[in-house]
């Protein structure tokens, strides 16, 4: 695994470099790779054109295929990425919170770059522009592990991006992609402490897991999303029923739509089958409690594990529940801590949600689709942290530092 | 290990209600703990003698049963410890950078407790009573593995301020000590996702890798310090000299010591030799690199290995480097990232070292004996991290705390 290790530490090399660039300096190399990839977009196609030969002969899924799948208009939108992130404030060298202690000496906490960042992803080769562009401007050295079926395309979009980099002045190394595509890189390199500062892993479940299990660097989980719906007894009725559609049917495969809805005991009788009928314009499958399953003839019985289970489709599970505490503590046992809802027009049972729900985003009376990056103004995101560690919810620029202290002294000792 | 996940799952269970507590509610339970700790304080000693005696009996080092020892004097200075947190400001409850979208979404982030915070640490009993005063104070249910050798006085400790705390309103459960102080037990507390948000080992550099290796909760890295003071050629020598003789000699067993002098060529044949006669008053042993051994007889040869190593003790690695770039590049290979200092009076070499050293905190003319929580101004501290991920450098009441977005709305959904 030596040239896994050989990777890193270009990266961590040229890090040092990057780490102190100025905004513009960044900039001029985000733009110049924007170029390139659109300049050289046919030969991207053709390497991803074998990605998706050898993808169909693999016999893998077309939902799959799409993913991987690379046309002008998407190499555009990977470009305009990189563009839309050179317009975003830099968020290295402020400093906060200088104090001057009593013995004179000044203390100040300094916004620094991570250092490198580790990216484990999957099919999809946009997230390694993203993830170059993120991680370029936030001043980071990036080492990413994309998924085998879509090594063609990120080897010739690391390819073009590292040679328009460095002409624009990028130093050395700032930009791997591991040449191994192996498992055993994959989780070599999730233990390269003191090369690799954080390792952020991107796509479903079974990938994360895998990361937070084997990786001794320290990981930012991200994405999984079991998001839930509580009717409240004082909800109005069509703002339940507009969230929980919107929720549950305008996107079904992202981790922001809605996978179980919570209805109270007082008005499940008379809100059930107005949902359900709403829900079945879309052909929503619902998997209920026993007391949904009375009330709702069109409804199959839920499993316990129904309720851990993050869909992505259009199936919904629905429970009949006492009231708010009886949701919240649902919620805190089944969600992921991703992004939970209430409907309500009760004060206090809006404030009871909001203070014990334990997840990134909270809602009173609102879709949980708006948990992105775009939507909360960071204008770009990495991925959605689950985790309460570091960063919690959407991941912007910001979430890619970290602090130093910068003390300045005039020979003070320690007495 | 069901033993052990009982014990995590009564800690989540009880952290929902502490976490939600106002500052009166949290201070009257650290005061109450403190009241207890002193007025019981005659159980604790007899308690702390059983783990004394077997120490002894078990041939265990005499420093190790400084540590151990608990008398009243240290009793009281864990209740003062108690009394001092309960005066700090209550990080809880505050809502940063509310915004309001354009379809009228009111986003803001407020700051919450991250739930259950696990803490591992060696054979100092007073660790018991801090950690159990940071985390209440951040509204966090603590779940704590103590050394082996202090489990009498950790139990004593925690039984009395279990019952004190629960007289004074604190939710059931919120303080466990693990019953069970295997290494098993250990290793299973480390993999509780779901149950424990976040692990602080605390301890010598063999827990810590321990802990970084085996968990898969997150984990906060704290504590090694392989410190440097590199003495620039523009220093001031008496500055130079009082501040690397206050890095190595005023204590050195506390990971903010100096473990390595740098020093410019330029300069070295005239200040090595005085060094080493200031460093002789505390008969500081001094390991050299050819060249130090070159101009000081008095030096041994160092290996590689030492220019790695925090001795904790009256010895010195030391360097001859070519001046501030390759100083720079000797700290960010060989050093831990805790704290590395600067003697000079040029202000270039002064903003080069500032930018490019990677560590917690970084110093101009001043010792790094001065990076801990009370220095800065935290009050208190629960560690010194020595990661990028989360917090970097002292970790006070913030830094055992998390966010979660709060969004306000009135029907929104996505179009």
């Amino acid at each position: 695994m030596e040239h896994v290790k050989i990777q890193a530490e270009q990266a961590k090399k040229g890090s040092f470099e990057l780490g102190i660039m100025g905004a513009d300096e960044k900039n001029k190399i985000l733009l110049a790779i924007a170029d390139a990839l659109v300049e050289n977009s046919k030969y991207i196609l053709e390497q991803n054109e074998i990605d998706i030969k050898n993808a169909r002969e693999s016999g893998i899924s077309e939902s799959l295929i799409d993913r991987l799948m690379l046309n002008d208009q998407r190499i555009l939108g990977m470009a305009s990425g990189l563009n839309q992130v050179a317009s975003l404030k830099d968020p290295i060298g402020e400093v906060i919170n200088t104090t001057k202690i009593p013995n004179g000496l000044s203390i100040g906490k300094k916004r620094v770059p991570m250092g490198v960042i580790g990216i484990i992803y999957e099919a999809r080769p946009n997230v390694t522009a993203d993830a170059i562009g993120l991680c370029i401007k936030s001043g980071n050295a990036t080492v990413l592990r994309g998924g085998r079926v879509a090594n063609y395309s990120n080897q010739a979009i690391v390819k073009i991006a590292v040679k328009a980099a460095e002409q624009a002045g990028m130093p050395t190394g700032c930009i791997q992609l591991l040449n191994d595509v192996s498992r055993e890189a994959a989780t070599y390199m999730m233990t390269l402490n003191g090369l690799i500062s954080v390792l952020i892993p991107r796509g479903g479940a079974g990938l994360i897991q895998s990361v937070v299990k084997n990786a001794t660097v320290p990981v930012i989980e991200t994405g999984v999303g079991n998001c839930h719906i509580y009717i409240d007894d004082s909800a109005d009725f069509d703002m339940g029923l507009d969230i929980i559609y919107n929720a549950k049917t305008q996107r079904t495969s992202v981790c922001n739509a809605a996978e179980t809805m919570l209805v109270s005991k007082a008005i499940a009788k008379e809100f059930l089958p107005l949902a359900f009928e709403k829900l079945s314009e879309k052909n929503v499958e619902i998997r209920g409690c026993k007391k949904t399953c009375e009330i709702l003839s069109g409804a199959t019985l839920a499993t316990d594990e129904d309720f851990y289970t993050e869909y992505l489709d259009f199936i919904l599970s629905v429970k009949v529940v006492d009231g708010v505490d009886d949701a919240i503590e649902h919620i805190n046992k089944y969600g992921s801590g991703h992004s939970e809802a209430i409907v309500t027009s009760n004060y206090f049972a809006s404030k009871t949600f909001l203070d014990k729900i334990d997840a990134a985003a909270v809602y009173v009376n609102a879709s949980t689709r708006f948990t992105d990056g775009e939507m909360f103004g960071f204008g770009a995101e990495i991925g959605i942290s689950t985790q309460k560690l570091h960063a919690r919810g959407p991941m912007g620029l910001n979430e890619l530092t970290t602090v130093k202290y910068i003390i300045e002294g005039t020979g003070q000792i320690r007495g």
